[in-house]
């Protein structure tokens, strides 16, 4: 099936906002497929509906450019997050790689379990061991050496059930749903619970979204002017955890506008579509439901990782779009439309 | 004098960043006056040099265009800010406005020293007093009444001494650089000590830059979802302090890029420009000396709003390029323009 798509001078005024501009008319349209990795059902249905009516001029429903938030939860939404977040697969490859340099490690926790891939322990530490792991290998270097590490980790690791690189592993449908909005005069944003440098360092070009489009949580901080070199250090504090309350929190500090369009997987995501249903403007909330034990992960409910139950309680009560992976997604990764 | 000027689909690529995206060649060059209310002259020509340098594709200076973000400060650089900052005048305004629901104040320092204009007093309270009537006036309400009360604020008050409103006393030659940036695909932002709430509520039209692009202080904050209507409630309690080493810490927070020009006019702004001088692309970094006590204010090494000493000594060390308001500018405000 083929829609009418808008193309780009959308995006110029989304953009730069002047009054002084002098593109202010809908652009010509082109025929293209949209969404061609969504089965063909409400879900795509009710995604097109919307940004039919609020990019039409004439409507009711018109959503000036500006105005066009669109805001995306990462882990579980726009790539994997089972068997673990992939950002602690990399903390733990961290900490095997900085282990020559830490022999105590062999016999101190959290550090043990990690070496020896003891998962069940690990577990069993919890927040706190997990906290320890991921202060110890993000901190203590200054952001341009931690870009790198992201950088050269994402280049080689592989997904330990998967076998395939972790950026492998994004949404296809999701991919196209963003160039989608794109498109229509959206402006796309991550809202992660995951650190903002660690998706920084790779995520832009996958997703289209740049540096400055990506919220996330993050350590503190120190600027050292270090003779005229000056560089920012990161430290073993939290700064910034970018979950549930402070997810709305943090959109009104960065961005400064409610978003229309609020995309997530989980409980964590509840709050930003919360925020985003309370738009004066008609707004779309979006929640992936991982049901597609077979391509991907079955999970819900009962899920340490990536919880879905009050938001999928709120979703079915307030007429939410929900996602049925299995049913309404074609292929799941972009490698399976090269097979 | 005419110069190349370039136009608007560098905006597009600069915001986009999609791989996709089929606008990569530089647009035709349209003929088109360029910075017109600054005088010639070396500043203009280094601005100039400068621009037209990093734009060429063929130049070894030459910044991708994702690369090129602009960071300006806000008081005393895009706009006056004497006697006082304007915000202190907006917040003893809000005082006034509440003092009838607080009769205690006509007793009670630092608000009897604002309801009796006696500024003597409120000087030696100093910073303490100042942060009182910061928090008393900026917390205590949603995100969305305060919005509002900025509003109605700078839609009728006046400049104590040049009785026009304070929104008129930004200065047209910077509007001209904004503008001249953005459309060589620079990606404009405001990055000030100044209240980022206080700011997006009414600069966005003038200064041509979205709420998403303005950085500045804040007050913690805290979500409530009121039965469905939610809403972000204001605390009487410092967030983030955006000046002096917090401005380059914002920048990566927030925009996660180092900028390749800067432009400030105090002390306070100068870890941002040595930020941005250590930047691997060729940079600017630009300082408003305030040179003009005829037509502005001036004042520097000395002054207690918007010091300059540390600052300017490295300008002149280092061969950053000094704006002499008096010199430069032909016209300070645009409301000369019209006259």
């Amino acid at each position: 099936m083929k829609y009418v798509y808008w193309l780009f001078p959308f995006a110029l005024i989304a953009c730069n906002n002047e009054p002084q501009s002098k593109v202010s008319e809908e652009p010509t349209p082109v025929e293209i497929t949209v969404l061609p990795s969504w089965n063909e059902g409400t879900t795509k249905d009710a995604i097109i509906a919307y940004v039919t009516a609020v990019t039409d001029e004439k409507s009711n429903n018109y959503i000036p450019i500006p105005d066009r938030i669109a805001t995306f939860d990462n882990d579980g939404n726009l790539w994997a997050e089972q068997p673990a977040y992939f950002q602690l697969f990399f903390a733990m490859d961290r900490v095997k790689a900085m282990a020559t340099e830490h022999p105590e490690w062999k016999d101190e926790q959290p550090f043990k379990a990690v070496l020896e891939d003891d998962m069940a322990t690990l577990k069993e530490l919890g927040m706190k061991g997990i906290g320890e792991i991921l202060m110890t290998t993000h901190a203590g270097n200054t952001t341009v050496e931690f870009d790198a590490l992201v950088k050269e980790w994402i280049a080689t690791a592989e997904h330990p059930t998967k076998n395939v690189g972790y950026d492998e592993l994004v949404y296809q449908p999701m991919l196209e749903l963003l160039q989608y909005l794109r498109a229509n005069g959206f402006k796309t944003y991550i809202v992660s619970g995951g650190g903002v440098d660690f998706m920084r360092a790779f995520v832009s070009p996958i997703y289209g979204i740049p540096s400055e489009q990506i919220l996330g949580s993050r350590i503190k901080t120190e600027f050292d002017y270090n003779n005229g070199d000056p560089m920012i250090k990161r430290l073993p504090e939290l700064d910034y955890y970018d979950d549930k309350d402070g997810k709305p929190l943090n959109i009104q500090k960065i961005i400064g506008k409610k978003p229309v369009f609020s995309s997530g997987n989980s409980d964590g995501d509840l709050q930003m579509m919360q925020w985003a249903a309370s738009n004066k403007y008609k707004s779309f909330m979006l929640y992936v439901h991982h049901t597609d034990s077979i391509r991907e992960w079955a999970y819900d409910r009962d899920s340490h990782i990536g919880r879905l139950d009050k938001g999928l309680d709120q979703a079915i009560s307030d007429g939410w779009t929900v996602i049925d992976m299995e049913k309404d997604w074609k292929v799941i990764y972009p490698f399976e439309l090269i097979k």
